[in-house]
């Protein structure tokens, strides 16, 4: 244990009896080691545990502990209370972070919410816009006590925008100047090699994500960095590699926005998966017109027009086939640009095609159509499939930009 | 804290530091819940860290505690010495042990190796056939100490053949007869209340998946089991509890291969989900033709075939245009059963429905059209849409089954 580190406190019924997986550990550690931070601790409990035992141990021997969980309306608020109690203080009410609930569920606050507005006497609220339970920060002895809601989807976002900067300061950690970019299809381990391979004296880093893999760069100068990151487009594929936090889905629904043009879809493999991703976002409507899931070969030719004789000269599987059905879809949903996807997404071939076989076709009315066969690694059918959608987007979005071309680099052939 | 509760210390330098995410937890506490043990807490500490101070502690407290890393041979070994200094005993050398390492290891034995030959005195080594550390168990004071490898796959199977039949002996638990269900769209809270007032004498259990809510049922008689679950459905809705672990799509597609029937679907607000679920599995083509997703008006209209007078008199979101474009569907794609959705994901209102407004069409040649109109709480959009996908499929499962009869009962409103 050392007297300077960090320790974390995660609050969870579900966690202690094996429902769900935790993912507070992996995230807050990961950035606590970024600060320099020794973390000596992670305890999980129940929510119906108390924590006051095990915070006023921890509040001896660390200078930073994080409690995430157990500020919910009908917990038995034990965060709240137990910290208010180690650090020898009442429970208070914010007047402003009653008004925002107040705001957000009306009358409804004269319940169990309200107590969800109360926070130990001197700490300070930290404001949680996805939730209802704010979380707050202050010290108990030397020790830097930090509350955060329980969902990840409140806490992480907090972490990242409240509590990140907080302790920077504290720390005086200067913020170093770190560029981000969103990688996609490139394996982690392929793409740490290529960044090595690129400038091995700049600090890289990655985090994997759902549909992504987010690349950190800094160091160096500017102009260090960018050539870098030039190396290594070249090195991995240059329409894998995309500036700032983003991802394929709304990279392609931006510029077809900012086009004010309208996209359809013909999907066999994805079954829909495609039409459903872009259309995560409200507002969809506003360039996805719909789709076809042409999963058999009728539906490919009786509703999409795909000639008979492709289907059989070149199977289903196959780049004319792709042509087709992109041509297919954009005839028959009347937009200004199709994307088609077919492909074996296994576990079996098919049309003795291997597993991870993919043919593209990308159609509009200005240019000509373009088709584009992938060799995803052998992965599973659900991986196959999601990244399937993924090449779909990034390449649609550089045959709009590129005006009908599409250029697929040999150093595509890490994905 | 329950005093006879049971407590895990996980041990990795590579956990506390966000390098890597557990896979303990969840697997442990799971199968510990599931023979009887309330999980106090679970403490992850780093490789250099001592757990002589927590096993102290924790001693006192648990009857049972289990530990998973720092056996290995190049660590700072804290767990062997740690227990046996708990448990005031000296570590000695089991010649089994020995015997087995150095078949494995050869001369290599007489370094650190070695050290995984000693245990605490009086402690049971437990053989793990898949590396060099063997687990081992015993006392102190009350408390049953068992310590395993860090690494999953050799402690999970351990823990598997090894230490539950321990458990299971020692606790004097029968292998008791459970029966397993799965029921859908019902929030926990409700489903729980649910199962005390169909039957509060028996055991229920619940366990939250991804699209389905499992549950258990044990205790009293077959007679009375089953008469609780026919009170149960009949509180909740038959449709949505299903016996064994089974989920909305399989159950389906079950049926479809069973009649040999073959399906389309017609989607607007879920815009390709269902055609993505029901093909997440292989041999899918087996059932599934294909799809129209309408996201828009004019697919409805010119692809699916709806008339305009209804689209203008109903609004999309109607059964009214649910009915046309189920029957749209089966007819463009030529299938033997068509479900249609259309409804409003929000977040925003549409055509001044609610939010969670969903419209659903059952179509087939055989039997006349059905529509079922259902309002789901206001969740995200993601949740409404995966809801709908769910909803279609058990109902259209309950159209084939009863001949082309759809019977929601007022219990539904419960979703």
């Amino acid at each position: 244990m050392k007297d300077d580190g960090a320790s974390i406190i995660i609050i969870g019924t579900e966690l202690t009896e094996g429902i769900i997986q935790d993912s507070h550990a992996k995230f807050l550690t990961s950035y606590l080691t970024q600060l320099y931070y020794h973390v000596n601790e992670i305890v999980t409990v129940a929510d119906d545990n108390s924590i006051e035992e095990i915070l006023s141990k921890l509040v001896k021997h660390n200078r930073l502990i994080i409690i995430t969980g157990g500020l919910g309306p009908t917990s038995d608020d034990m965060t709240r209370s137990s910290i208010a109690e180690v650090s020898g203080v009442v429970l208070e009410r914010d007047q402003e972070s009653w008004d925002r609930l107040y705001k957000r569920v009306g009358e409804r606050i004269h319940g169990a919410n309200e107590k969800q507005t109360y926070f130990p006497q001197g700490f300070t609220p930290i404001v949680n816009p996805r939730g209802t339970a704010d979380g707050f920060y202050g010290y108990a002895d030397k020790a830097l006590i930090i509350a955060l809601p329980g969902p990840p989807r409140e806490a992480h976002p907090l972490f990242e925008s409240e509590v990140i900067p907080l302790l920077r300061k504290l720390n005086n950690i200067k913020e170093e100047k770190r560029e981000e970019y969103s990688t996609f299809l490139i394996p982690e381990s392929r793409l740490e090699e290529a960044t090595l391979e690129a400038d091995n004296s700049l600090n890289w880093g990655t985090r994997f994500q759902d549909f992504k893999i987010s690349l950190f760069l800094s160091g160096g100068t500017e102009v260090k960095r960018r050539a870098a990151i030039e190396k290594l487009r070249a090195l991995v594929g240059k329409q894998l590699i995309q500036e700032g936090d983003t991802d394929a889905f709304s990279s392609l629904e931006d510029l077809l926005l900012e086009q004010k043009a309208t996209i359809g879809t013909a999907e066999s493999c994805t079954s829909g998966l495609l039409g459903k991703l872009l259309t995560d976002k409200a507002g969809a409507s506003n360039y996805y017109k719909g789709g076809i899931i042409s999963y058999s070969a009728e539906v490919k030719i009786n509703v999409l027009k795909v000639s008979p004789k492709t289907v059989e000269e070149f199977g289903v599987i196959s780049c004319e086939c792709a042509k087709e059905m992109a041509e297919g879809a954009l005839n028959v949903l009347s937009t200004d640009y199709a994307i088609s996807i077919t492909g074996v997404a296994g576990p079996d071939k098919s049309e003795d095609k291997e597993v991870g076989t993919l043919c593209f076709g990308f159609a509009s009315k200005l240019y000509p159509t373009v088709t584009v066969k992938l060799q995803f690694m052998s992965i599973s059918r659900d991986a196959i499939r999601r990244r399937a959608c993924v090449a779909a987007c990034i390449l649609m979005k550089e045959y709009i930009q590129s005006k009908g071309i599409v250029d697929i680099e040999s150093s595509w052939s890490y994905i």
